[in-house]
């Protein structure tokens, strides 16, 4: 729970039967005068019309709000899909007494069909109706944006500038169709640091790059991912030098790293996540390449769901992902237990190690790969029955 | 079954007990006299000290047989992979009569121990004194290459040259970790064409490329996999025009094609076998790009399982890819119904479709993404719980 949220924002989250559960699904963020957003959004060619419209506002300091609705994703381009998001923006302008063009939106749930404009637009009304500066509203508009995730992702910093304090919220929906690159990711952090536009979209993209481009369930990027950054510039702190810039994007990486490493810890059906750690390699470049392919294989998902120690599956998977290195050069620990060294499987009692697997949700997989600086962190969830089963049913 | 069998070989397949089950684990294919051989190995970095083997000896004119044991992979270089390897090839040349160097070495199963040599030993010296001309023992070393495969995979081809026949028959294992650009995939197809070891080489790369790399069941590459194609020369036909050469090319990627489809189609838990179609791609290589995306993605896979028509995660998936096309020329259809048009999801009847879906084993993706010349092909199988289940418990 943040002990303190940023000053100049509003919150609300409340149900508009979008969801057939009757769970909260739209969300309202505001901001009490123009502020600074900025954003990354999915580089999938196939995205969704609201993330043309984002793309169109932002970076922007004439931002006055967002509004996310879940339960049903307005997933497709075209002609009706840009006319609903269109819809979307202007009814939640009209509401919180803005332009359309100062409002982001973004959408998220099953794909395949039209918004249901009716009860997006009560839904509005009546999250408008219930802004407020409360952590009760905050946490309501945390849960309104979830999809099939557990529970609401949520991160929080707060840095000391000067005598002032800088304080950074964030959270976050994931679950499904997470991949590389972005995926159906959302993720809004706010803060009221004062900074102008081009700064944040330099944050917001570094952020990204630290956080959520190095998380994965399945590696299928989706249609309608974004992280957005808002800034209320309500803080008397002034972020100006390069030391305070350089506190506060440490802060905002840290706040969205941790809201990221939610996302596959939450995966649907997970019951290990896993932090593949990639070391010794050529250049940091090569070593994402290996945590990617690693962390992408369906085999070494599988294993670590057996709680089972199979450094074949590791190693062979770092193997092929086209990184360049000396197979006798190549280490393996599994939580902390060698279990190949210098390119050989070391003698290992494969039953205690399951057992350590086992007895921790964590995984850490440490695999160097030789004597290079460059070094990468991936996280994902292991790959259960359950996540068949629930993809393979997924229809509300 | 093979209605005849390229004369100049013989078969054996035993059990040597590597096997906890008792099945048949080692294969020998021998030739009468000094054969022409030729191979496609793992691109893998961590690779089989039986790769770097049959890389050494390969393409060659002596080549006299070929010995391959499943149930436990050497699946390590190193010093004791590289020795039991030498010492898997001696006992195989000293029962067939020949220098180890003109004897061929696969193993497939589960990695992470080493080779159980005493009964290695044993089971090659009991394959020697059974080797015949007859299609049962053919039958019986495809039995003994198997692992987790639900059947044998063999494909036969006969074509005519002049007056003359030549036969080309074929023999393939695949099952588990199945990936792009070769995987756990052993193969031997052997012909009584005339050929030399050079063009033998040029036919396997090419036959490879058209068949075995383009299918996958969960896209994990492997240490192990291995096309080799094995020319006894035994038939009078005279392969020497380009005429003949590309008929028997033909023949030769057409068996490849015919075993290396059975690979997914008997992927672990498969309940949909999955042809994914592109076309209308700037280039070949961008179609390839999307097939491979769209068959690797563990949303369409697990869609395709639940019947669902699921245009959203295919054409996401395509999307992502890095290929290069205008969302709104993609088009789709699923076992012949279109379900998307022009960039928009059509009205069609979601049950019929997934009806139709249920109906078949066979289940065919067409994309067209544009009005390029581009076109590919890519074979997958549906990802199951059955699937996990598997490959969370294999240990035997």
């Amino acid at each position: 729970m943040p002990k303190q949220l940023p000053t100049g924002f509003q919150f609300a989250g409340v149900s508009a039967g979008i969801k057939p559960s009757g769970k909260k699904d739209i969300a309202l963020i505001v901001t009490d005068q123009d502020a600074v957003a900025a954003g990354v959004y999915t580089t999938n060619i196939i995205h969704a019309s609201s993330i043309d419209w984002n793309r169109g506002i932002t970076p922007t300091d004439q931002f006055r709000g967002i509004v996310i609705n879940s339960g049903n994703a307005n997933a497709c381009t075209g002609k009706q899909g840009e006319t609903s998001n269109q819809r979307v923006a202007e009814l939640a302008a009209r509401a919180i007494a803005a332009q359309a063009s100062q409002v982001c939106v973004l959408s998220t749930g099953i794909i395949g069909h039209q918004l249901p404009m009716d009860k997006i637009e009560s839904g509005i009304e009546a999250a408008a109706g219930r802004l407020s500066r409360s952590r009760e509203d905050f946490l309501n508009a945390a849960q309104a944006i979830l999809t099939t995730d557990q529970g609401i992702k949520k991160a929080f910093r707060i840095i000391k500038v000067g005598d002032e304090e800088v304080t950074i919220v964030g959270m976050a929906k994931g679950a499904g169709m997470i991949g590389p690159r972005m995926a159906t990711m959302l993720a809004v952090v706010m803060t009221d640091a004062a900074i102008d536009k081009a700064t944040a979209q330099t944050l917001v993209q570094q952020a990204a790059d630290a956080s959520f481009n190095r998380i994965s369930v399945e590696g299928h990027m989706s249609t309608n991912d974004a992280l957005i950054l808002i800034s209320s510039g309500a803080s008397a702190a002034k972020v100006d030098s390069g030391e305070t810039l350089h506190a506060l994007a440490g802060a905002l990486n840290d706040a969205c790293l941790e809201l990221a490493r939610q996302i596959p810890a939450d995966g649907e059906g997970a019951t290990h996540s896993i932090e593949v750690s990639i070391t010794g390699a050529r250049s940091d470049e090569q070593a994402d390449l290996i945590a990617r392919a690693v962390a992408s294989s369906n085999l070494v998902k599988t294993a670590i769901t057996g709680n089972d120690p199979n450094w074949g599956r590791i190693v062979s998977a770092a193997g092929f992902c086209g990184a360049d290195f000396e197979m006798d050069e190549v280490n393996l620990k599994l939580n902390g237990q060698t279990v190949f060294e210098q390119g050989q499987p070391i003698e290992f009692s494969e039953k205690a190690v399951s057992q350590i697997i086992k007895d921790s949700f964590e995984t850490l997989i440490e695999l160097s790969v030789g004597f290079g600086a460059g070094a990468a962190r991936h996280w994902t969830s292991d790959l259960t029955t359950a996540y068949v089963e629930f993809n393979s049913q997924y229809t509300t």
